[in-house]
């Protein structure tokens, strides 16, 4: 299994306006998903995705997106967005399925990270990292965490940093937390499929 | 220089409806555009980008995104589909500025192959090329060819296939087109900045 958990540090908390989702970047939070999920006329069934919403109106608010339940989920941002909005119509305080695969709770970041911690192995992706070409070869059902476009903050690393086993980086650059999962899932696929690739690795 | 050639099959060409960007695949196209363009906070000055748009009602048409020139472009699907949209509001046989970086012509694949085999070193992507991590280290240059979620069809691929130096694979498996782009960049960029890795390449 793999597993990604983003931060949105503004996401909204309510439903939101399908036709202007760069509000709380839900944008963002969108493509981390479809990033996630997707590849070529199929979806990774062995992934799950949670989304932690810290915006107004009424933070925490959690959301976990299980690949291998998921129906009817396109990877365009206004097709997943229209499951978050559905998702934040209810109001649950443990998981509750809002549509297949997709659930959402009132969880901040420690409640989900002692409850995930229990199945996977918790790594930081942040930019000072361990070259994740070196570090992949050792993970073990990974739950990468990650920020949306404002990072963590010191609060929330803090608690990350309390459960991480490794910090790793995925590239020389800055780049955006969706391009980051598709490099993360890039380097795993190198390693699941080496055969494949006649490679040593 | 880095620059890729995205084929959109059934890409409108003409004006389209910000709210259905799944009409004709245009999703696709605009998430090829940000991630060939975006890093976090910032844009990617030494690239261009060219759609080729093949759908109704008036195909061939391509556009041009200039890195170095584009104002104004934030990464989610809607915003690029909105510059998208202005370009298709003009009528132009040779590149015409519809806004800041964003040109349009109606050019078919040969048009554009040749034009740009003279500033580019043609690479096309196929998931039986040769395995990117060993080809990367070698252009110089590269444009890379893609087609969108359907491939490129007989008639097209005849023609890439008449001015690529190279096929190249990206990963074991078959994965969206904006995907590719993540990795194709990811694997020049520790090219570029492997001194900053440590790395011996």
């Amino acid at each position: 299994m793999r597993a990604f958990l983003i931060v949105g540090n503004r996401a909204l908390t309510m439903p939101f306006n399908l036709n202007n989702l760069t509000a709380g970047r839900m944008d963002v939070l969108c493509r981390c998903i479809a990033q996630s999920l997707f590849i070529s006329h199929g979806i990774r069934r062995d992934v799950e995705v949670y989304l932690l919403l810290l915006g107004e109106p009424e933070p925490p608010k959690a959301i976990r997106v299980v690949g291998s339940e998921v129906k009817n989920m396109a990877p365009d941002e206004r097709n997943i967005a229209g499951l978050l909005r559905k998702a934040l119509m209810l109001g649950a305080d443990e998981w509750k399925r809002s549509s297949p695969g997709i659930y959402i709770g009132r969880k901040n970041i420690k409640d989900l990270l002692v409850e995930l911690s229990e199945k996977y192995e918790v790594v930081y992706l942040r930019e000072d990292g361990e070259n994740i070409r070196d570090a992949v070869k050792e993970l073990n059902n990974p739950l990468f965490v990650l920020g949306d476009h404002l990072g963590l903050s010191r609060e929330i690393e803090r608690v990350v940093l309390d459960c991480a086993m490794k910090i790793i980086s995925v590239s020389p650059l800055s780049l955006q937390a969706d391009q980051c999962i598709v490099i993360v899932h890039y380097e795993l696929d190198r390693i699941d499929f080496r055969s494949m690739l006649n490679e040593a690795v």
